[in-house]
Protein backbone atom coordinates (compact mmCIF):
# COMPACT_ATOMS: atom_id res chain seq x y z
CA UNK A 1 0.00 0.00 0.00
CA UNK A 2 1.05 3.73 -0.72
CA UNK A 3 1.44 4.91 2.23
CA UNK A 4 1.37 8.65 1.21
CA UNK A 5 -1.94 9.21 -0.79
CA UNK A 6 -4.96 11.62 -1.07
CA UNK A 7 -8.00 10.84 1.02
CA UNK A 8 -11.26 10.50 -1.62
CA UNK A 9 -13.96 12.65 0.16
CA UNK A 10 -17.57 11.98 -1.17
CA UNK A 11 -20.31 14.78 -0.06
CA UNK A 12 -23.46 13.58 0.75
CA UNK A 13 -23.67 10.83 -1.35
CA UNK A 14 -27.10 9.68 -2.19
CA UNK A 15 -26.78 5.70 -2.96
CA UNK A 16 -24.73 2.97 -0.82
CA UNK A 17 -24.23 1.39 -4.10
CA UNK A 18 -22.32 4.27 -5.49
CA UNK A 19 -20.60 4.43 -2.26
CA UNK A 20 -19.59 0.71 -2.81
CA UNK A 21 -18.72 1.01 -6.31
CA UNK A 22 -16.61 3.76 -5.26
CA UNK A 23 -14.83 1.62 -2.79
CA UNK A 24 -13.92 -0.44 -5.63
CA UNK A 25 -12.59 1.61 -7.90
CA UNK A 26 -10.80 3.37 -5.16
CA UNK A 27 -8.99 -0.39 -4.77
CA UNK A 28 -8.41 -0.70 -8.22
CA UNK A 29 -6.33 2.69 -7.98
CA UNK A 30 -4.30 2.08 -4.82
CA UNK A 31 -6.74 4.55 -2.70
CA UNK A 32 -7.53 3.27 0.77
CA UNK A 33 -8.58 6.44 2.72
CA UNK A 34 -12.60 7.32 2.01
CA UNK A 35 -14.33 10.09 3.74
CA UNK A 36 -18.02 10.70 3.79
CA UNK A 37 -20.26 13.71 4.60
CA UNK A 38 -23.77 13.05 5.36
CA UNK A 39 -23.70 9.69 3.35
CA UNK A 40 -28.12 9.65 2.81
CA UNK A 41 -27.77 5.62 2.89
CA UNK A 42 -25.95 3.16 4.93
CA UNK A 43 -22.43 2.62 3.71
CA UNK A 44 -22.76 -0.83 4.79
CA UNK A 45 -25.31 -2.34 3.94
CA UNK A 46 -25.50 -5.42 1.85
CA UNK A 47 -26.17 -3.58 -1.48
CA UNK A 48 -22.91 -1.08 -0.90
CA UNK A 49 -20.84 -4.08 0.23
CA UNK A 50 -21.96 -6.11 -2.88
CA UNK A 51 -20.93 -3.42 -5.01
CA UNK A 52 -17.82 -2.62 -3.39
CA UNK A 53 -16.95 -6.20 -5.31
CA UNK A 54 -14.25 -6.95 -3.05
CA UNK A 55 -13.73 -3.69 -1.69
CA UNK A 56 -15.48 -4.04 1.57
CA UNK A 57 -12.24 -3.13 4.09
CA UNK A 58 -12.44 0.65 2.46
CA UNK A 59 -16.23 0.85 3.49
CA UNK A 60 -15.75 -0.51 6.93
CA UNK A 61 -12.36 1.81 7.66
CA UNK A 62 -14.28 4.81 6.14
CA UNK A 63 -14.67 7.78 7.95
CA UNK A 64 -18.02 9.62 8.68
CA UNK A 65 -18.66 13.35 9.32
CA UNK A 66 -21.14 16.27 9.75
CA UNK A 67 -19.71 18.53 6.97
CA UNK A 68 -17.28 19.13 4.86
CA UNK A 69 -15.61 21.64 6.87
CA UNK A 70 -14.92 18.51 9.40
CA UNK A 71 -13.71 16.37 6.80
CA UNK A 72 -10.82 18.28 5.31
CA UNK A 73 -9.87 20.09 8.93
CA UNK A 74 -6.52 17.94 8.80
CA UNK A 75 -5.84 18.50 5.68
CA UNK A 76 -3.63 20.72 3.61
CA UNK A 77 -4.21 20.52 0.30
CA UNK A 78 -7.67 20.04 -1.62
CA UNK A 79 -9.47 19.81 -5.04
CA UNK A 80 -12.84 19.82 -5.84
CA UNK A 81 -14.46 17.42 -9.00
CA UNK A 82 -16.57 19.15 -11.00
CA UNK A 83 -18.13 18.58 -14.34
CA UNK A 84 -18.93 22.20 -15.13
CA UNK A 85 -17.11 25.60 -15.12
CA UNK A 86 -18.66 27.38 -11.78
CA UNK A 87 -19.43 30.84 -11.20
CA UNK A 88 -15.46 30.22 -8.98
CA UNK A 89 -12.29 32.61 -9.05
CA UNK A 90 -10.07 29.61 -8.84
CA UNK A 91 -7.59 27.37 -10.99
CA UNK A 92 -9.25 24.65 -13.09
CA UNK A 93 -6.90 21.40 -13.23
CA UNK A 94 -7.30 18.29 -15.63
CA UNK A 95 -7.23 15.10 -13.69
CA UNK A 96 -3.60 14.59 -15.27
CA UNK A 97 -2.10 18.02 -13.89
CA UNK A 98 -3.29 17.34 -10.54
CA UNK A 99 -2.45 14.10 -10.34
CA UNK A 100 0.98 15.39 -10.59
CA UNK A 101 0.94 18.40 -8.04
CA UNK A 102 -0.39 15.83 -5.73
CA UNK A 103 1.40 13.35 -6.00
CA UNK A 104 4.28 16.07 -5.35
CA UNK A 105 2.64 17.87 -2.51
CA UNK A 106 2.19 14.61 -0.44
CA UNK A 107 6.43 13.79 -1.16
CA UNK A 108 6.02 16.77 0.57
CA UNK A 109 4.41 15.90 3.39
CA UNK A 110 1.11 17.92 2.28
CA UNK A 111 -1.56 15.91 3.32
CA UNK A 112 -4.40 16.09 -0.08
CA UNK A 113 -8.26 15.41 0.05
CA UNK A 114 -10.23 15.29 -3.23
CA UNK A 115 -13.98 16.25 -2.90
CA UNK A 116 -17.00 14.74 -4.81
CA UNK A 117 -20.49 16.09 -4.90
CA UNK A 118 -23.92 14.03 -4.33
CA UNK A 119 -24.67 12.27 -8.10
CA UNK A 120 -27.56 14.31 -8.86
CA UNK A 121 -26.16 18.14 -8.25
CA UNK A 122 -22.69 17.77 -7.95
CA UNK A 123 -20.99 19.63 -5.32
CA UNK A 124 -22.60 22.67 -4.27
CA UNK A 125 -20.52 25.90 -4.31
CA UNK A 126 -20.29 26.19 -0.50
CA UNK A 127 -17.91 23.51 -1.04
CA UNK A 128 -16.21 23.95 -4.04
CA UNK A 129 -14.90 27.09 -2.84
CA UNK A 130 -13.11 25.57 0.07
CA UNK A 131 -11.07 23.71 -2.21
CA UNK A 132 -7.65 24.68 -3.58
CA UNK A 133 -8.14 24.41 -6.89
CA UNK A 134 -10.74 22.32 -9.47
CA UNK A 135 -10.33 19.25 -11.09
CA UNK A 136 -12.28 18.90 -14.45
CA UNK A 137 -11.88 15.86 -16.35
CA UNK A 138 -11.59 16.36 -19.65
CA UNK A 139 -14.17 14.60 -21.50
CA UNK A 140 -16.63 14.88 -24.29
CA UNK A 141 -18.63 18.12 -23.82
CA UNK A 142 -21.60 16.82 -25.87
CA UNK A 143 -21.81 14.20 -22.82
CA UNK A 144 -19.42 14.58 -19.83
CA UNK A 145 -21.39 13.10 -16.89
CA UNK A 146 -19.93 10.71 -15.24
CA UNK A 147 -20.96 8.10 -12.24
CA UNK A 148 -19.89 9.12 -9.27
CA UNK A 149 -17.60 6.27 -9.07
CA UNK A 150 -16.33 6.60 -12.77
CA UNK A 151 -15.31 9.82 -11.60
CA UNK A 152 -12.87 8.64 -8.63
CA UNK A 153 -11.96 5.68 -11.17
CA UNK A 154 -10.65 8.72 -13.42
CA UNK A 155 -8.85 10.71 -11.03
CA UNK A 156 -7.16 7.64 -9.13
CA UNK A 157 -6.17 5.92 -12.42
CA UNK A 158 -4.48 9.57 -12.76
CA UNK A 159 -2.89 9.53 -9.40
CA UNK A 160 -2.24 5.81 -9.59
CA UNK A 161 -0.37 5.61 -12.89
CA UNK A 162 2.12 8.61 -11.02
CA UNK A 163 2.90 5.99 -8.21
CA UNK A 164 3.85 2.84 -10.05
CA UNK A 165 5.61 3.86 -13.46
CA UNK A 166 4.18 0.71 -14.90
CA UNK A 167 7.03 0.22 -18.22
CA UNK A 168 4.73 1.46 -21.24
CA UNK A 169 5.91 -1.72 -23.24
CA UNK A 170 6.86 -4.76 -22.57
CA UNK A 171 7.67 -8.06 -24.46
CA UNK A 172 5.95 -11.02 -22.79
CA UNK A 173 7.61 -14.25 -23.71
CA UNK A 174 6.55 -15.82 -21.00
CA UNK A 175 8.40 -19.46 -20.47
CA UNK A 176 10.52 -19.04 -23.63
CA UNK A 177 12.67 -16.37 -24.57
CA UNK A 178 13.81 -14.09 -27.95
CA UNK A 179 15.96 -16.49 -30.60
CA UNK A 180 19.30 -14.44 -31.19
CA UNK A 181 19.73 -13.15 -34.74
CA UNK A 182 22.12 -16.42 -35.22
CA UNK A 183 19.44 -18.49 -34.41
CA UNK A 184 16.78 -16.05 -36.56
CA UNK A 185 18.76 -16.31 -39.47
CA UNK A 186 19.90 -20.22 -39.25
CA UNK A 187 15.86 -20.57 -39.74
CA UNK A 188 15.34 -18.05 -42.37
CA UNK A 189 18.38 -19.90 -44.49
CA UNK A 190 16.27 -23.31 -43.69
CA UNK A 191 13.15 -21.57 -45.19
CA UNK A 192 14.90 -20.07 -48.13
CA UNK A 193 16.93 -23.86 -48.68
CA UNK A 194 13.62 -25.97 -48.51
CA UNK A 195 11.92 -23.41 -51.08
CA UNK A 196 14.77 -23.46 -53.26
CA UNK A 197 13.95 -26.98 -53.62
CA UNK A 198 10.52 -26.84 -54.63
CA UNK A 199 9.42 -26.66 -58.13
CA UNK A 200 10.82 -23.24 -59.98
CA UNK A 201 11.31 -21.10 -57.13
CA UNK A 202 14.93 -21.07 -57.71
CA UNK A 203 14.54 -19.78 -61.19
CA UNK A 204 11.78 -17.40 -60.29
CA UNK A 205 12.38 -13.65 -61.59
CA UNK A 206 10.19 -13.21 -58.26
CA UNK A 207 12.85 -15.22 -56.15
CA UNK A 208 14.35 -12.07 -54.89
CA UNK A 209 11.88 -9.85 -53.61
CA UNK A 210 10.36 -13.00 -52.00
CA UNK A 211 13.40 -13.51 -50.14
CA UNK A 212 13.28 -10.00 -48.50
CA UNK A 213 9.48 -9.92 -47.81
CA UNK A 214 10.13 -13.31 -46.10
CA UNK A 215 13.18 -11.70 -44.27
CA UNK A 216 11.38 -8.98 -43.29
CA UNK A 217 8.08 -10.57 -41.72
CA UNK A 218 10.12 -13.02 -39.32
CA UNK A 219 12.83 -10.08 -38.53
CA UNK A 220 9.55 -7.31 -37.76
CA UNK A 221 8.13 -9.30 -34.84
CA UNK A 222 10.39 -11.11 -32.71
CA UNK A 223 10.52 -14.46 -32.75
CA UNK A 224 10.70 -16.54 -29.88
CA UNK A 225 12.64 -20.04 -29.90
CA UNK A 226 9.78 -21.82 -29.11
CA UNK A 227 7.90 -19.89 -31.99
CA UNK A 228 10.88 -20.77 -34.56
CA UNK A 229 10.59 -24.51 -33.45
CA UNK A 230 6.89 -24.15 -34.57
CA UNK A 231 8.04 -22.42 -37.68
CA UNK A 232 10.09 -25.21 -38.58
CA UNK A 233 7.76 -27.82 -37.75
CA UNK A 234 5.08 -26.56 -39.45
CA UNK A 235 7.48 -26.02 -43.17
CA UNK A 236 8.71 -29.92 -42.97
CA UNK A 237 5.14 -30.71 -42.54
CA UNK A 238 4.04 -28.25 -45.55
CA UNK A 239 7.17 -30.01 -47.24
CA UNK A 240 6.35 -33.50 -46.37
CA UNK A 241 2.52 -33.35 -47.04
CA UNK A 242 2.34 -32.28 -50.82
CA UNK A 243 -1.44 -32.25 -51.88
CA UNK A 244 -2.83 -34.66 -54.01
CA UNK B 1 -17.76 14.36 -33.48
CA UNK B 2 -13.39 13.11 -34.23
CA UNK B 3 -13.62 11.11 -37.41
CA UNK B 4 -10.97 8.85 -37.07
CA UNK B 5 -11.64 6.57 -34.17
CA UNK B 6 -11.00 2.83 -33.08
CA UNK B 7 -14.13 0.48 -32.84
CA UNK B 8 -15.08 -0.99 -29.33
CA UNK B 9 -15.68 -4.30 -29.95
CA UNK B 10 -17.57 -6.35 -27.36
CA UNK B 11 -16.82 -9.90 -27.20
CA UNK B 12 -19.77 -11.75 -25.52
CA UNK B 13 -21.04 -9.44 -23.37
CA UNK B 14 -23.58 -11.17 -20.94
CA UNK B 15 -25.69 -8.04 -19.56
CA UNK B 16 -27.42 -5.45 -21.20
CA UNK B 17 -26.27 -3.04 -18.49
CA UNK B 18 -23.30 -3.21 -19.05
CA UNK B 19 -23.43 -2.82 -22.80
CA UNK B 20 -25.70 0.34 -21.79
CA UNK B 21 -22.72 1.29 -19.25
CA UNK B 22 -20.34 0.96 -22.03
CA UNK B 23 -22.10 2.96 -24.42
CA UNK B 24 -22.46 5.94 -21.89
CA UNK B 25 -18.67 5.61 -21.32
CA UNK B 26 -17.85 5.46 -25.17
CA UNK B 27 -20.03 8.89 -25.81
CA UNK B 28 -18.25 10.24 -22.65
CA UNK B 29 -14.85 9.95 -24.73
CA UNK B 30 -16.16 10.77 -27.84
CA UNK B 31 -16.19 7.00 -29.52
CA UNK B 32 -19.59 6.57 -31.30
CA UNK B 33 -18.31 2.90 -32.96
CA UNK B 34 -19.81 0.20 -31.05
CA UNK B 35 -19.58 -3.52 -32.11
CA UNK B 36 -20.89 -6.92 -30.42
CA UNK B 37 -19.75 -10.44 -30.97
CA UNK B 38 -22.96 -12.52 -29.84
CA UNK B 39 -24.02 -10.65 -27.07
CA UNK B 40 -26.42 -12.71 -24.76
CA UNK B 41 -28.96 -10.18 -23.93
CA UNK B 42 -30.57 -7.76 -26.40
CA UNK B 43 -28.72 -4.44 -26.25
CA UNK B 44 -31.56 -2.34 -26.89
CA UNK B 45 -33.76 -3.37 -24.18
CA UNK B 46 -35.11 -0.55 -21.27
CA UNK B 47 -32.53 -1.76 -19.14
CA UNK B 48 -29.61 -1.16 -21.82
CA UNK B 49 -31.09 2.33 -22.71
CA UNK B 50 -31.83 3.15 -19.46
CA UNK B 51 -27.41 1.98 -18.57
CA UNK B 52 -26.44 4.27 -21.42
CA UNK B 53 -28.05 7.38 -19.80
CA UNK B 54 -28.32 9.43 -22.50
CA UNK B 55 -25.65 7.43 -25.01
CA UNK B 56 -28.57 5.67 -26.68
CA UNK B 57 -27.90 5.95 -30.25
CA UNK B 58 -24.50 4.70 -29.93
CA UNK B 59 -26.21 1.28 -29.07
CA UNK B 60 -28.76 1.98 -32.01
CA UNK B 61 -26.04 2.19 -34.57
CA UNK B 62 -24.09 -0.62 -32.98
CA UNK B 63 -23.01 -3.59 -35.55
CA UNK B 64 -23.79 -7.38 -34.41
CA UNK B 65 -21.26 -9.68 -35.75
CA UNK B 66 -21.34 -13.72 -34.97
CA UNK B 67 -17.40 -13.87 -34.58
CA UNK B 68 -14.79 -12.18 -33.48
CA UNK B 69 -13.14 -12.81 -37.05
CA UNK B 70 -16.12 -10.95 -38.69
CA UNK B 71 -15.87 -8.54 -36.41
CA UNK B 72 -12.56 -7.06 -36.91
CA UNK B 73 -12.43 -8.28 -40.55
CA UNK B 74 -12.37 -4.84 -42.18
CA UNK B 75 -9.83 -3.07 -39.50
CA UNK B 76 -6.29 -3.14 -39.48
CA UNK B 77 -4.82 -2.64 -35.73
CA UNK B 78 -6.41 -4.69 -32.99
CA UNK B 79 -5.66 -4.67 -29.38
CA UNK B 80 -7.02 -7.19 -26.82
CA UNK B 81 -7.33 -5.37 -23.28
CA UNK B 82 -7.01 -8.13 -20.38
CA UNK B 83 -6.52 -7.79 -16.78
CA UNK B 84 -3.81 -10.43 -16.23
CA UNK B 85 -0.85 -11.72 -18.17
CA UNK B 86 -1.28 -14.82 -20.64
CA UNK B 87 0.07 -17.41 -21.88
CA UNK B 88 1.07 -15.24 -25.30
CA UNK B 89 3.62 -14.40 -26.65
CA UNK B 90 2.61 -10.61 -27.90
CA UNK B 91 3.24 -6.87 -26.98
CA UNK B 92 2.04 -5.45 -24.07
CA UNK B 93 1.04 -2.03 -23.89
CA UNK B 94 0.07 0.29 -20.97
CA UNK B 95 -3.58 2.26 -22.17
CA UNK B 96 -1.81 5.31 -22.44
CA UNK B 97 1.02 3.45 -24.94
CA UNK B 98 -1.99 1.90 -26.58
CA UNK B 99 -4.04 5.50 -26.81
CA UNK B 100 -0.64 7.18 -28.47
CA UNK B 101 -0.38 4.33 -30.65
CA UNK B 102 -3.63 4.10 -31.87
CA UNK B 103 -3.78 8.28 -32.10
CA UNK B 104 -0.94 7.97 -35.11
CA UNK B 105 -2.38 4.88 -36.44
CA UNK B 106 -5.44 6.21 -37.11
CA UNK B 107 -4.03 9.76 -38.33
CA UNK B 108 -2.15 6.92 -41.12
CA UNK B 109 -6.03 5.78 -41.78
CA UNK B 110 -5.16 2.71 -40.31
CA UNK B 111 -8.04 1.29 -38.62
CA UNK B 112 -8.23 0.16 -35.13
CA UNK B 113 -10.46 -1.71 -32.60
CA UNK B 114 -9.55 -2.68 -29.07
CA UNK B 115 -11.58 -6.25 -27.93
CA UNK B 116 -12.97 -6.57 -24.29
CA UNK B 117 -14.04 -9.57 -23.09
CA UNK B 118 -16.96 -10.99 -21.81
CA UNK B 119 -17.64 -9.73 -17.78
CA UNK B 120 -16.99 -13.29 -15.86
CA UNK B 121 -13.90 -14.37 -17.68
CA UNK B 122 -12.62 -11.83 -19.97
CA UNK B 123 -11.43 -12.56 -23.30
CA UNK B 124 -10.99 -15.91 -24.54
CA UNK B 125 -7.26 -16.82 -25.47
CA UNK B 126 -8.53 -17.49 -29.34
CA UNK B 127 -9.44 -13.73 -29.03
CA UNK B 128 -6.56 -12.60 -27.41
CA UNK B 129 -4.27 -14.36 -30.53
CA UNK B 130 -5.83 -12.30 -33.07
CA UNK B 131 -4.79 -9.25 -31.26
CA UNK B 132 -1.51 -7.23 -32.53
CA UNK B 133 -0.95 -6.37 -29.52
CA UNK B 134 -2.19 -6.53 -25.78
CA UNK B 135 -3.42 -3.76 -23.85
CA UNK B 136 -3.05 -3.84 -19.92
CA UNK B 137 -4.35 -1.13 -17.37
CA UNK B 138 -2.11 -0.43 -14.68
CA UNK B 139 -4.24 -1.12 -11.19
CA UNK B 140 -3.39 -1.80 -8.37
CA UNK B 141 -2.76 -5.83 -8.75
CA UNK B 142 -4.24 -6.60 -5.46
CA UNK B 143 -7.69 -5.54 -6.81
CA UNK B 144 -7.33 -5.11 -10.27
CA UNK B 145 -10.74 -6.33 -11.84
CA UNK B 146 -12.88 -3.71 -13.33
CA UNK B 147 -16.27 -3.78 -14.73
CA UNK B 148 -16.55 -4.12 -18.19
CA UNK B 149 -17.47 0.21 -18.74
CA UNK B 150 -14.62 1.04 -16.70
CA UNK B 151 -12.62 -0.87 -18.40
CA UNK B 152 -13.28 0.85 -21.96
CA UNK B 153 -13.48 4.00 -20.01
CA UNK B 154 -9.99 4.24 -18.86
CA UNK B 155 -9.19 2.94 -22.25
CA UNK B 156 -11.43 5.91 -23.87
CA UNK B 157 -10.20 8.23 -21.65
CA UNK B 158 -6.45 7.92 -22.21
CA UNK B 159 -7.42 8.03 -26.12
CA UNK B 160 -9.69 10.80 -26.00
CA UNK B 161 -7.45 13.30 -23.74
CA UNK B 162 -4.89 12.89 -26.72
CA UNK B 163 -7.81 13.86 -29.38
CA UNK B 164 -8.63 17.60 -27.13
CA UNK B 165 -5.32 18.19 -25.42
CA UNK B 166 -7.47 20.22 -23.06
CA UNK B 167 -5.01 23.12 -21.26
CA UNK B 168 -3.57 21.20 -18.61
CA UNK B 169 -4.07 24.30 -15.73
CA UNK B 170 -6.38 26.88 -16.71
CA UNK B 171 -7.04 30.29 -14.50
CA UNK B 172 -11.01 30.84 -14.54
CA UNK B 173 -12.16 34.44 -14.22
CA UNK B 174 -15.46 34.27 -14.65
CA UNK B 175 -17.06 37.85 -16.09
CA UNK B 176 -14.13 39.84 -13.93
CA UNK B 177 -10.36 39.65 -15.05
CA UNK B 178 -6.82 39.91 -12.85
CA UNK B 179 -6.01 42.86 -11.63
CA UNK B 180 -2.70 44.27 -12.99
CA UNK B 181 0.00 44.59 -10.48
CA UNK B 182 -0.19 48.53 -10.28
CA UNK B 183 -4.14 47.66 -8.71
CA UNK B 184 -2.68 44.90 -6.60
CA UNK B 185 0.21 47.43 -5.11
CA UNK B 186 -2.12 49.94 -5.02
CA UNK B 187 -4.55 47.79 -2.82
CA UNK B 188 -1.88 46.93 -0.59
CA UNK B 189 -0.68 50.26 0.13
CA UNK B 190 -4.27 50.96 1.05
CA UNK B 191 -4.30 47.91 3.44
CA UNK B 192 -0.93 48.66 4.96
CA UNK B 193 -1.56 52.36 5.35
CA UNK B 194 -4.90 51.18 7.47
CA UNK B 195 -2.81 49.18 9.78
CA UNK B 196 -0.56 52.08 10.13
CA UNK B 197 -3.56 54.13 11.57
CA UNK B 198 -4.49 51.27 13.52
CA UNK B 199 -3.47 51.77 17.27
CA UNK B 200 0.64 51.08 17.66
CA UNK B 201 1.40 48.82 14.46
CA UNK B 202 3.44 51.72 13.34
CA UNK B 203 5.63 51.09 16.07
CA UNK B 204 5.49 47.19 16.03
CA UNK B 205 8.48 45.48 15.89
CA UNK B 206 6.53 42.89 13.88
CA UNK B 207 5.89 45.32 11.30
CA UNK B 208 8.74 44.94 8.48
CA UNK B 209 7.49 40.77 8.89
CA UNK B 210 3.81 41.65 8.44
CA UNK B 211 3.62 43.33 5.62
CA UNK B 212 5.96 40.98 4.09
CA UNK B 213 3.46 38.67 4.72
CA UNK B 214 0.29 40.30 4.04
CA UNK B 215 2.30 40.89 0.21
CA UNK B 216 2.84 37.49 -0.21
CA UNK B 217 -0.44 36.21 0.82
CA UNK B 218 -1.98 38.93 -1.55
CA UNK B 219 0.26 38.17 -4.42
CA UNK B 220 0.54 34.23 -4.57
CA UNK B 221 -3.27 33.96 -5.71
CA UNK B 222 -3.33 35.79 -8.46
CA UNK B 223 -6.56 38.56 -7.43
CA UNK B 224 -8.95 40.06 -9.79
CA UNK B 225 -10.68 43.16 -9.94
CA UNK B 226 -13.88 41.59 -8.52
CA UNK B 227 -12.03 40.31 -5.21
CA UNK B 228 -10.09 43.63 -5.00
CA UNK B 229 -13.18 45.54 -4.41
CA UNK B 230 -14.43 42.56 -2.24
CA UNK B 231 -11.36 42.93 -0.31
CA UNK B 232 -11.36 46.97 -0.16
CA UNK B 233 -15.00 46.95 0.81
CA UNK B 234 -14.13 44.48 3.83
CA UNK B 235 -11.25 46.33 5.12
CA UNK B 236 -13.97 49.45 5.26
CA UNK B 237 -15.99 47.62 6.92
CA UNK B 238 -13.74 46.11 9.89
CA UNK B 239 -12.19 49.92 10.41
CA UNK B 240 -15.50 51.40 10.88
CA UNK B 241 -16.99 49.08 12.92
CA UNK B 242 -14.53 48.83 16.09
CA UNK B 243 -15.76 46.03 18.50
CA UNK B 244 -17.24 47.30 21.87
Amino acid sequence: MISKQPSIILVEPQLAENVGMTARAMMNCGLYELRLVNPRENHLSEKAIAASSGAEKILQSAQIFNSTEEAIADLEQIYATTARHRDMIKPVETASYAAENMTQALQNDIRCGILFGPERTGLHNEDVCLANAIIEIPLNPEHCSLNLSQAVLLVGYEWYKRQINAPELQFITNKTTLADKEKVLQFLKYFEDKLDNCGNFRQSEKRERMIINLRNIFTRNQLTLQELNTLYGIINYLNRHQPD
